[in-house]
């Protein structure tokens, strides 16, 4: 059996419980509320306290007859609407071909498509869950790791995953992301022995050393890019001194950078090297680094390909496979299996008057029905 | 004829008159009081507006029958006393060999025993001058400049200058200053675009540029130092970029630089390398100097001769002739006559419990007797 189910209708009332990161209940009810009805076993949980919590976290589950177990990720949390909406960011309204709404394409519609999907898809094809946290847009520390966590206490393990963040760019379909980057930011404290600048040797100024650290850095060459991912790359993010006085020499120096990985590095070697780096200048210097992520790929293979066939069959498009952007929860479910990103249109998340083609609705939820028909076949 | 005057009552009389840079008033009034008996004319002007101003200056002249003319050049403001005093700054105290208060040494101190100094030489053995400006420890715009104006209006041109800045070290008498280094401060700004560091191809951070340019400008060896002076010395003192956001390439990234030089270099100069270097790594970087002084030196000679003999006499001591140090109103002075800085010792100026020995006001009393003296043979 299916049914059928307007995503268009089920994204506008999700739209109008307003989620901003982190997120609890009225959006996790209306999204139980359409769920429950086409055979899905709900399970909500709430993790963390303040300021990162909580965090309200569902799993749905739907056992099918057929031996595959497809998963599909998301979030219901959203960035802060901002000031200067045409039309209330959490009144979702149609003006034209499009849906405004805070969370229209990242990524309530894209949630409202799938389900729309998956009600279109006999229920004994395969089996399929839905891993759906409050806490993406956030820190991610109550959300996807406390699902996963929890997806192990119930033996819930999917032999693959679509995320679905917004990765198309220009039209529906043009992108899909195989892998991601991996992230690290890295905090650099040169100390120093203030003093005054008529007397420079009673003093030790921290600046010229952390100048040094970062002409070595900045001459670093991490790799030429590998088959699917752009070169590593480093990017100095602040320098701090803080020394408002013109006749002082300050007492230390901080510098921040940040470092967007392809597979080819690891997390900690990247801050291992910057405080080798530093150190050689001054051995006194102090590296602390913050890994976001490390860098994965699912190479093109069974996923991405009948995610690209479910693609074509719809927009005639071909998608590329790209390793580019931000990171998403995919870093955290890589983990469990084969995972690949595809959503709505990305031009608008994050921005005012957020939109999403109603049209564009009605095609993601065809491209992710095929993808389901294709991953059970 | 001369008098006897006491420079450690008239020290407690000005230390008792708070002034806090800019400096009016009372203390030009105890200071007034002093010199009127001693056949002092004494002209009174005050000038700026806040927060520099107001600033009064008081120009002293007895005119000697002698064709020397002597100035005596120095400064009745103090800088702030801070918090933590064993006695109240404000109120002058003798414990043990020393008078504690804020201006003790800089320079209520070396003013008094001029003053008594001035008491104890014969009136008709050769003209003095004081120069004498609250504006001093402060941004220096409406004081000794101001006074210098006025003395070109009354034709008051002495043949050398005496600075009482507190030049000595450790001893009384130890050190003389025969110039001082030039200062300037220059700001450099360099502009970029704002961007997203998962996305650096649509940025243009300005912070690599900047670490270039101060790599530059750290290679640069101003000078190996002359006879009279030691090196030129560059210190970068501020770098501020001021992103919160790890995530953001920065859209600007600023940097200050002190450079304190000798008389090899002018300090528009040194203002316009700053430029070049920083404009051949970034074009459109803007490069900003304020100049505080310029280089300038009073070769060893007649007036360091005399000061040198003077102390020796009273001291055994046969002072350095230095130009280390910060700025001082000198500086201004230079354009009149040779100038030389001799005063009392430094180690407590501007600190908490600012004092002064008792002796040495006394000492200091006669070596300026004692200039005065064979200024005057
Ligand atoms: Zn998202
Ligand atoms: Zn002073």
């Amino acid at each position: 059996m299916s049914n059928h189910l307007d995503p268009v209708e089920l994204a506008q009332a999700l739209i109008a419980a307003p989620s901003i990161s982190p997120a609890t209940g009225s959006v996790f009810d209306v999204l139980e509320a359409a769920l429950t009805p086409l055979g899905f076993t709900v399970e909500r949980f709430i993790d963390g306290i303040e300021p990162d919590g909580p965090v309200e976290n569902l799993l749905a589950v739907r056992a099918g007859k057929g031996p595959v177990h497809f998963g599909f990720a998301g979030h219901l949390d959203v960035v802060p609407p901002g000031v200067g909406w045409t039309s209330d960011a959490f009144v979702p309204e149609i003006r034209g071909d499009l849906l405004y709404g805070r969370g229209a394409v990242d990524m309530k519609g894209a949630i409202a498509s799938f389900v729309a999907a998956a009600a279109a898809t006999p229920a004994e094809a395969g089996t399929i869950s839905l891993i759906i946290t409050g806490d993406e847009e956030g820190p991610a520390i109550f959300g996807t790791r406390a699902l996963m966590e929890h997806m192990d206490a119930r033996g819930v393990r999917p032999d693959m995953i679509v995320v679905g963040e917004p990765t198309s760019v220009n039209r529906l379909g043009d992108m899909v992301k195989i892998g991601r980057r991996g992230s690290v930011n890295i905090w650099i404290d040169v100390p120093g022995t203030q003093g005054h600048v008529a007397y420079p040797h009673l003093a030790d100024n921290p600046i010229p050393k952390l100048v040094r650290i970062l002409a070595a850095i900045d001459a670093v060459s991490l790799d030429a890019g590998t088959d699917w991912f752009q070169p590593s790359n480093i990017e100095f993010t602040d320098i701090e001194v803080g020394n408002g006085a013109t006749n002082v020499i300050p007492a230390s120096a901080r510098a921040r950078l940040s470092i967007r990985f392809n597979d080819q590095h690891r997390g900690a070697d990247l801050v291992a090297m910057v405080e080798r780096l530093a150190q050689d200048v001054e051995p006194l210097a102090k590296v602390v680094g913050r890994i976001s992520g490390e860098a994965f790929l699912t190479p093109p293979g069974e996923l991405s390909g009948l995610v690209a066939e479910a693609i074509h069959a719809e927009t005639d498009l071909m998608p590329e496979m790209s390793t580019t952007g931000g990171t998403s929860d995919a870093r955290f479910l890589h983990a469990l299996c084969p995972v690949v990103e595809f959503g709505l249109t990305n031009a608008t998340m994050h921005k005012l008057d957020e939109a999403v083609a109603v049209d564009d609705l009605h095609k993601l939820t065809a491209i992710y029905r095929g993808i389901l028909m294709r991953a059970f076949l």
